[in-house]
């Protein structure tokens, strides 16, 4: 390292690969966003966490899906001792090593819901970073479908309590159980086909995005994308394939139709025996439409019905950490682009059961469940919704530099007014009348403060009403009216500046 | 990396050297001190900001006070082009890239605040963590020394947002250019200097923790701690060290002294006279002089008086990039530990100016100031004050299962609950009655709804008060009574159960 001083030359400023800073509009409006979401929380019962940034690398384990880059998918560097550590992908694993690490403290089942920054080492791209972030919930200790099926329950609250309309999203639910199940039946179980079962998994999941033929060749023997770079396929025969396909259209599994149906318990027997026709008997198969079943009881004894919540056999997850029940939310709404293409968002949020997780670290098995929003991508769904944007904040009332001899003056003027709870600075620049102007316009002041030698001996300031001014330039029909009732410019004596000031404010505010 | 696989057998669930985990409790405390800090500087004209975790190495430079460690105190790695780059240390050097980098769209001055972690790879101790929260607040592109001195207002301002009393804090300020003045007075300038230079200022910078006696050892021959590790000194003549040390105690110069001052102008004028004739003539000695007094001039007339924002010829801050004025916030109440002995909480944030971080990207100038919060040391002094503690959250109502095959029933009496904004939760465990009783207590629920098979027949839940229940558990005078007002444990219909829950947290909150 010490051989990697920067040199004494200029430095060019720039941001690493797939980073990126957040701006103040942004900042504010996702601030609103994630206060909203901890409410929704909140009321569920879960309890906020903080994990650090970075983590041993063997805590955190490997479960990324992009494994074939340098690093694996994740940032890491040795310390001191030569121990690995690395930044954290995701939330779910830090969890995992902080529940185990604090197993007997902990209330079982845990409930905890965290967010912040995850980092991962893949190719960025259009609206693809490297450190993005995510909110996540989740609730160990506990194998009960209840814990699955409320993951599912509050992720329809959270986009609805974000604006976001019934009819609007979904939330897809499988059971990762299912697919294993399928994969027993064609013959691809056992340790020596862990990777192609991976393969297939990651296959299935861009069914979404790439369509049933390109998963088709993923399936088989490998697809060449766009720039020409060629991913090995799961090198499945034809006939797997089929059964695949007839999977992931499970039409005569009532289950994973969306009418609501009568006679359950009768139902879900039915369904067992079907898709035992179907794959042979298997026990994953039964034990993971018997959970499905139970979500589906519980979220409509609680009122979530089909357009909210709804089972889907192509919902996979891409990480391999997932053992049951997976979920994903999706946006559904048709939205356009500037150049009036359609826009579709899909899946801004996704989690599952993964009980492995946690056991990792310890003797007895510890289940577990959880739900992910990937925050980045919602708040870009919600802005095009119109959803977002309210939170643009004022800017400050700025008192103006008049006479540089009098600048405690102007700063006890600027004091007043925040004392007052008003949002307000002196300009602390060095430029003149025309630029200080040029400045409160730019920070989107809502007036500036001016008192120059003539206020000064009448012992008076004058406040100069910018939006007033930014107004006329615009065109108003009433505007003689207007201009009338507000005055772009008044003088005030002293004294009255804070009143005089907060009186334009809420007419502002009215207007 | 890829020979770092962690093993199949057990991996131990361990947080990183120097790393630690936020509970509830203290996140949820955190958020309200932050927001309130957000609030402060809001009004004071801040904009936020968000820069990533990490940065191109020399894009963030190397100004860290501890360098005699491997990887020289930042945390490091190469990226897959072999860039380094390294985790912010702080939220200044990152600023600076971004003003660089956004040089003609940001507003100047520009003001930022921003919050987040910093990371060093230093050595952890007691309350001294590898990752910590600043609180920063910056602006940007003005040398007016007003910009300085509405650091200093802000830095009181916000203390006293948080509830430290007047009189419980003291803002210091002083200035690099003077010491710089001295050095130069005792021949220690020039670039052969420059280590010796970091050595004087940094030993200084630690006369508040060590004493006189220690710091004149670093100044001198060097020092070996308890640990017996020996540091190298600055090898100051006897002389030198002794003008330094006039320079720490400079009793004659006004300025310094914390009595109220008038004819300033005429102070100001005797004062560099004063300095020249102990130290000789000095353009830095009298630009530092010129701009500690316009500030005091500032805040002054903005009615801070000496007891909340003086003068102080010790800050010298141990960060190689400051230039001119200088500032350190510390808490100065007294206060004990459990056993009694006196603990001082010291400084708390600090800043200063520094005109040389920007132009390291530019041709130009961009001359900057800042103050930096510590959070977690805020935090720790604000606990110990019992300003924190009263953001301990409600736990949450929960639904007990008393009969599994009726869970929807019991999920939409949590939902119901919820509907009404109440925080509830089903029990998702597996566990039986008493264990649920655990559970609820553990989680500090207020009550628990009990539907048995009786409840049922009759369209009745059972609400368990649990407050009351503990309440009782306690020594209560008008025990009696309460128990009248309000029993244990009672019953309503079905269809009472929002209304009846809400009547009983009323009731709680009221006692």
């Amino acid at each position: 390292m010490s051989d990697k001083k920067p040199s004494k030359t200029q430095v060019k400023a720039r941001l690493p690969k797939g980073m990126r800073d957040v701006e103040a509009q942004e900042l504010r409006a996702l601030k609103h966003m994630l206060d909203t979401i901890s409410e929704v929380y909140e009321r569920y019962g879960f309890e906020p966490l903080d994990t650090p940034a970075f983590e041993y690398t063997d805590a955190l384990g490997k479960f990324l899906p992009d494994t074939d880059r340098p690093n694996e998918g994740v940032f890491s560097f040795q310390d001191e001792d030569e121990q690995w550590v690395s930044m954290r992908y995701d939330l779910t694993a830090p969890l995992a090593r902080y529940v185990a690490q604090n197993f007997d403290a902990t209330p079982k089942p845990f409930r905890r819901y965290q967010t912040g920054y995850v980092y991962r080492n893949e190719k960025p791209g259009p609206g693809r970073f490297r450190q993005f972030m995510q909110f996540d919930a989740d609730t160990v200790g506990t194998a009960n479908p209840a814990a699955d099926a409320e993951m599912c329950m509050l992720a329809a609250d959270t986009l609805e309590a974000l604006g976001i309309p019934r009819g609007g999203y979904i939330i897809k639910v499988s059971n990762r159980k299912l697919l294993d199940g399928v994969m027993d039946a064609i013959g691809i179980s056992g340790v020596e086909n862990a990777t192609r079962r991976l393969t297939v998994l990651r296959a299935i999941d861009k069914l979404d995005k790439f369509g049933w033929d390109e998963v088709e060749l993923l399936l088989g023997s490998g697809r060449k994308d766009e720039s020409g770079d060629f991913t090995k396929g799961a090198e499945l025969t034809p006939l797997q394939v089929r059964k695949i396909r007839e999977y992931l259209s499970w039409e005569s599994i009532a289950l994973f139709r969306s009418s609501v149906q009568t006679h359950r318990q009768e139902r879900l027997e039915r369904d067992i025996e079907i898709a035992e026709n179907l794959l042979g008997e298997s026990d994953l198969i039964e034990a993971g439409l018997r959970e499905l079943f139970d979500i589906e009881v519980l979220v409509r004894s609680a009122g979530y019905g089909h357009n909210r919540i709804c089972i889907d056999s192509s919902v996979v997850r891409g990480l391999e950490y997932y053992t049951g029940p997976v979920f994903e939310a999706e946006l559904t709404f048709r939205a356009t682009d500037e150049s009036g293409q359609a826009v579709r968002f899909g899946s801004v949020g996704g989690g599952g059961r993964y009980d492995g997780l946690v056991s990792r670290f310890r003797s007895q098995p510890v289940p577990a469940t959880g739900f992910s929003i990937g925050v980045s991508r919602l708040y870009a769904a919600l802005s095009h919704l119109g959803k977002i944007g309210a939170a643009k904040a004022a800017g400050p009332v700025v008192v103006l530099v008049m006479d540089k001899a009098r600048v405690g003056d102007y700063q006890c003027m600027a004091k007043q007014l925040r004392d007052a709870g008003i949002r307000a600075e002196m300009y602390v620049g060095d430029a003149g009348m025309k630029a200080q102007m040029k400045y409160a316009d730019k920070r989107g002041s809502p007036a500036v403060i001016i008192q120059g030698e003539d206020e000064r001996a009448k012992g008076e300031v004058t406040i100069k009403d910018l939006l007033e001014g930014s107004r006329l330039s615009g065109e108003i029909s009433d505007h003689a009216e207007w201009k009338e009732a507000r005055p772009a410019q008044f003088s005030v004596s002293e004294g009255d500046l804070v009143a005089a000031v907060q009186k334009l404010l809420a007419e502002q505010a009215k207007a």
